[in-house]
């Protein structure tokens, strides 16, 4: 299998990237990595080694930058290193792309470069969030569509299922919708609709889910729409982040607080990185045409070679095509 | 001035609500308390002593339960306490009414009992929300409506901000919009139609506001639909209670962390406590044609009294009559 990296993409551009492919590289041999980018910044990272066998560099001259408007940058740099990883995909050069560039214009390169699967209205990014038992939950769409219908959350429940079933191997994902109550006629007039075509659909629907429980890890994949999906996600972050702050505060008021502070420390950092979600993986475009997979800005080569990982479990267990399956079925029944 | 309390609503009933009014009364002498609900009851709570010149009661049979359906038991429970005390505001004869009981029976008594100011369309209800500074913003509408329009954006917005004016002293409330991002283009169509309309409105508007910012304390009045504001709200009680429950595991891993959870205990308690937001005070349901404030269910008498403190300043300022202006103002301009 071909996996194509954004070698220009993330925060720390070919630095991590390139490690990240060598690390992966030598895990599975049955990988092959086409790393996409400036070739000459790309070398410079090799720090001389050579390449290995299953490693490929494609020359990108152009990068989209963190600031760029999405859909006009995809269109207008053709030669971006992002934008010519989708088309490779869409040739049929590389089964899947990993990048770690800005967020809107890699699901821009998704709709306009790769495509989206027959029958699929929109595509959705879903990560993982965390939850109290750390298994955490699958949540879509976390913004790549700010409106939705009925149907499209529909769609978003049904790629979401299959993708935790192909991907992490969970039997019978149980999805929830997120809502306001958990009884059958509570929401806006988005949710109450959605709901009934969820107890219809090929999926383990639980029901409503509020935003108070999703972290009690009581389904497996959360179905919202992209603003109320992004409510959700910062104001986790923004409160997580306020209580650290206020918890640092404390630990640091006096000889006897920073004793004290000292002896929690390893337990407190361990449930901190449980909490970060950017410790969850990349996050799938689901309903593309494609395999693609946003990393984290911040990502290490750890979470470079992670995502690798990531994307050879879901090309082996057929992920896009079984979507693709789904939805045809849907349509034609 | 004449304030109503619910006397029979909340997790505790009279024996809250009563001792709450009696501290109240003996605090302001300018108030007078109708305490309505079962008379039987509410004396029974007096322990013996005589009601303050300033203290009434007035029997009400019924009471609304906390799992009635809330427009059916308004219509149906003519003698229930909350709907009783809803008729005293409607008839002239109180003009303010306090309630811990269901909510969204405290709406229904709002827009069936009570009714609208001429010209709002949505009423809205709204508590005020903790920050890291300890201010505090008021969010609305926090569930009394499901679906909003841009103009039930914009009428949220002006009634906020004149609350924030009357009731806390702030010369220039800065009144944010929840949003998926700061930039101006930014949101779904609802937050689009609104941001204008906000724009112009006679408001000190200082543009969206992400779910990650609004614990920093960066506006007065956050405007949200009742769906998206029950996401952030829930999702923030969510996270810190998560937090808070991984602390105590941590607190109590061994004799060492327990040693250190007493150190740090007091300074921890001091910041839960800052975060509750049931600490923060009544929320008013605003745009009824009268001041209607929802306590908390497990409020005790000193939220009582504090609701009513709120309710004293909210008249004396004339809160109802210059939303009711504002409006009138808006419709004939």
């Amino acid at each position: 299998m071909r996996i194509a990296i954004d070698a220009m993409g993330g925060d720390h551009g070919p630095a991590m990237t390139v490690a990240g492919a060598l690390l992966a590289a030598k895990e599975w041999s049955d990988v092959e990595i086409v790393l996409v980018g400036d070739e000459g910044k790309i070398t410079g990272h090799l720090s001389g080694g050579t390449l290995p066998a299953n490693v490929k560099i494609l020359h990108a001259a152009d990068v989209i930058a963190a600031d760029d408007e999405p859909a006009r940058a995809v269109r207008r740099k053709k030669d971006a290193s992002m934008v010519v990883a989708g088309r490779l995909i869409r040739e049929g050069e590389a089964d899947a792309m990993i990048s770690a560039g800005n967020t809107g214009a890699l699901m821009a390169t998704g709709l306009l470069v790769v495509g989206r699967i027959d029958g699929i209205e929109r595509p959705a990014l879903a990560p993982m969030l965390p939850t109290m038992d750390g298994s955490g939950f699958l949540a879509l769409d976390l913004g790549a569509n700010m409106d939705s219908t009925p149907d499209n959350l529909l769609q978003y429940a049904i790629m979401g299922s299959i993708y935790r079933n192909k991907v992490n191997g969970l039997p019978k994902p149980r999805v929830g919708l997120l809502n306001v109550g958990t009884e059958a006629g509570k929401g806006n007039e988005l949710t109450k609709a959605a709901y009934p075509l969820l107890e219809q659909a090929p999926i383990h629907f639980v029901g409503n889910v509020e935003a108070r429980e999703v972290l009690h890890g009581n389904c497996d994949v959360l179905v919202c729409d992209g603003f109320a999906g992004n409510i959700l996600l910062k104001s986790m972050e923004g409160t997580a982040e306020f209580v650290f702050k206020a918890l640092k505060t404390e630990f640091t008021r006096s000889f006897m607080s920073k004793l004290a502070a000292a002896i929690l420390k390893p337990g407190l950092s361990a449930f901190k990185k449980k909490m970060d979600y950017s410790e969850h993986g990349a996050a799938p475009l689901l309903g593309i045409n494609g395999l693609m997979l946003k990393c984290h800005g911040p990502s290490d080569a750890n979470a470079f070679k992670n995502a690798v990982r990531q994307a050879r479990i879901a090309l082996s267990n057929g992920l896009v095509g079984a979507i693709s399956t789904e939805t045809s079925r849907k349509r034609d029944g």
